[in-house]
């Protein structure tokens, strides 16, 4: 150890925080994984301005996936991992967002001192929204992924681990893209629900002009998640997703199934509210493949048609039960791995005509890059001394600045 | 949720970071639990200057305790908790810690605003220093207590989770305090060993007139946790350490039992090394007593104090082995719950004659605001933009900022 390198080095904390938070526009690296778990997507952009007046012009993208390993364990049963396998894999996980973003920078011919900051989301292990542990009588959220690796292993500042914050304040944690979309896609005019179909499904209504009390969103239950799961089942785990909806099409839905998945009691509690892998995870999945036995709904085809269409129409529902209700809705804009499945954007067309059923594209957002992006207009919210969480949307008590950072 | 709570508030980050990160003299609370995870030690100091310029005073000291099941969670085999309780314990530790840091505020008669930040270094979990993990190849440690569920129940910016930078600079993230030492004990003429006696035992050698090169920082092995294991196995939990050395004392040291224990190869290994439960933990302590048993070593005090004598072996060849070689040594400082234990303080003052063995009281620091009151001076070196670790004892490649900071 050299004594140049010694210890007590200024490294300029106030400097550094003070040079990129007095900034007008900010180059920043969103980092981004769902709870699909296929890996990170990182988005390189370039954010202006700040709250209401903020634009987000997007640059590049890079996704990079999960070793084999990892994926596997993080698509099993995550309340029960170990604390030494959370442990290590919120450094390893780190390390793989921080390849992510240092991969994504050099694809766009950049260095870390070109940047910013990084703005991570992590990887989310479990969410509880409710204090319902016998001996542990905390709601809880744990995204991993650890920021100070990010920042040590890319050298640049790293804002991050969003959630607790909120949480902290009584809020749900979820959802946080809602703010996202309040800033950048309000219309004056048009009324729109922003309509997410990653692992969860998700909405964010904005009514025309919204304000931050007037817009709502919620989780309106499984995206991807039960119809990956069961294609995962009913093939041993050789497909992973019905891929361009292709079985969903082909097959029929029985009614009476679906009836009784529609009947989960999630589907009628009131928004706020928020769901994830605890309810529809594999379990469910495994669950809804034996009901679709017992039930003499035999086929691959029908049983993946009746798992897809129960996001249809749980998505369909909380439009009715809880959005149109509330204002004008002129357009639709399906985003998530949903948005590439011909079987969900055909029928929500069939059904909700004359409203347009757009795609993220279609507004000049590219799709793959919507979450990360969000990621990084809410670190800089961080950055630039704003609260960054909707209690509308998240029920917190208030209006909070989410997220930690962390200094190369 | 009226609109004047509205979002996208300004918090003022820059400012009040600037307002912070500018101040000569800085009111901290330092938040520390060990891992005998009694509870929280929460101390209010007066931080001045940084650097080998800081001056730490002790204002005030408030333990907290961990309710008794939390206690029990923290005394099991961490390593196996699941990801929920982990997930769980983070934010229900967050906020003990949170009013550990208030209730230290309130009995000194002060409020939030009148503190610049709270420095937390959490609960320890599992501590894996290096990547021997079949899945997933990472190093790793893992310090609950949220920083964000701390900073948002105290209303204060709050800096914590020191030890990931560290360890992603290929250090151990551990020996910490030395670095503290190093700043605020080194001695222009006297050479000092500070002992500490927690759980795990681990000396800072200070040549005089120290520089970071010179520093040697490790850990000796056990400091009361075998003792405090073996205790609570032989009494059925009835007792949970040896109040006063008194079983110790009055036993007779088991030789061949002691020299097996001592045969253990992280004696021999060179330092920096480091060191945990996983290693001396309850399972430790499960097996030196059928060990002793095994060996015709019968009654409790004779256990008790083989155990006892294993601490003070193992810390007298580590100065033999690994600090007298290296310059002089005038002063041993006894700190944490072992410089409470008479057998500890009369053994080491015996084998270490003319070396004066004294207590942290002796030197003016009380000695359980010791390691809270070293967390408050590594936040401050983050609030002073400078580094904080000491590569010489973690073994890091170089110096980093460590520690997150999270906005009230």
């Amino acid at each position: 150890m050299g004594l140049g390198m010694g210890t007590g080095m200024k490294t300029g904390m106030t400097s550094l925080l003070n040079a990129v938070g007095d900034k007008d526009s900010r180059l920043l690296i969103g980092l981004m994984s769902g709870t699909s778990a296929d890996g990170v997507d990182a988005v390189l952009c370039k954010v202006t301005g700040s709250g209401r007046s903020t634009r987000a012009e997007f640059l590049h993208l890079t996704s990079v996936e999960y070793p084999p390993e990892i994926r596997r364990l993080l698509l099993g049963d995550l309340r029960l991992l170990s604390c030494e396998e959370v442990a290590r894999l919120n450094f390893l996980i780190g390390e793989v967002f921080a390849d992510a973003a240092l991969r994504c920078l050099a694809e766009a011919g950049l260095k870390p001192d070109n940047v910013d900051a990084v703005c991570s989301h992590g990887q989310t292990l479990v969410h509880f929204p409710e204090p319902d542990h016998p001996v542990i009588p905390s709601r809880a959220t744990l995204q991993i992924g650890d920021i100070s690796v990010i920042a040590q292993k890319t050298g640049m500042l790293t804002v991050g681990d969003f959630r607790p914050a909120d949480m902290a304040q009584g809020g749900q944690g979820a959802p946080l893209v809602p703010y996202v979309d309040y800033l950048i896609i309000t219309h004056p005019t048009l009324g729109r629900i922003m309509q997410n179909l990653g692992g969860i499904g998700n909405l964010t209504y904005l009514p025309p002009d919204a304000t931050p009390d007037s817009v709502v969103a919620f989780d309106t239950g499984p995206g991807n998640m039960v119809v990956d799961g069961v294609v995962s089942l009913l093939t041993g785990g050789r497909d992973t997703m019905d891929r361009d909806g292709r079985l969903a099409s082909s097959g029929r839905v029985h009614r009476k199934l679906l009836e009784h998945l529609l009947d989960n009691p999630y589907f009628k509690k009131l928004p706020p509210k928020s769901t994830g892998r605890e309810l529809f995870g594999i379990q469910y999945s495994k669950s809804l493949v034996e009901t679709a036995h017992e039930m003499g709904c035999e086929t691959k085809e029908d049983i993946v048609a009746t798992a897809a269409e129960l996001t249809v129409q749980s998505v369909l529902r909380a439009y009715r039960d809880f959005v149109f209700p509330l204002g004008p809705v002129d357009e639709v804009v399906v985003g998530g791995g949903g948005a590439r499945n011909p079987y969900f954007m055909s029928r929500f067309r069939e059904e909700l005509h004359p409203v347009r059923v757009l795609t993220h594209e279609d507004i000049g957002i590219p799709d793959q890059a919507k979450e990360a992006l969000a990621f990084a207009v809410l670190g800089n919210e961080v950055l630039s001394g704003r609260t960054n969480n909707l209690p509308s949307a998240t029920g917190a008590g208030k209006a909070v600045v989410m997220g930690k950072i962390a200094l190369p």
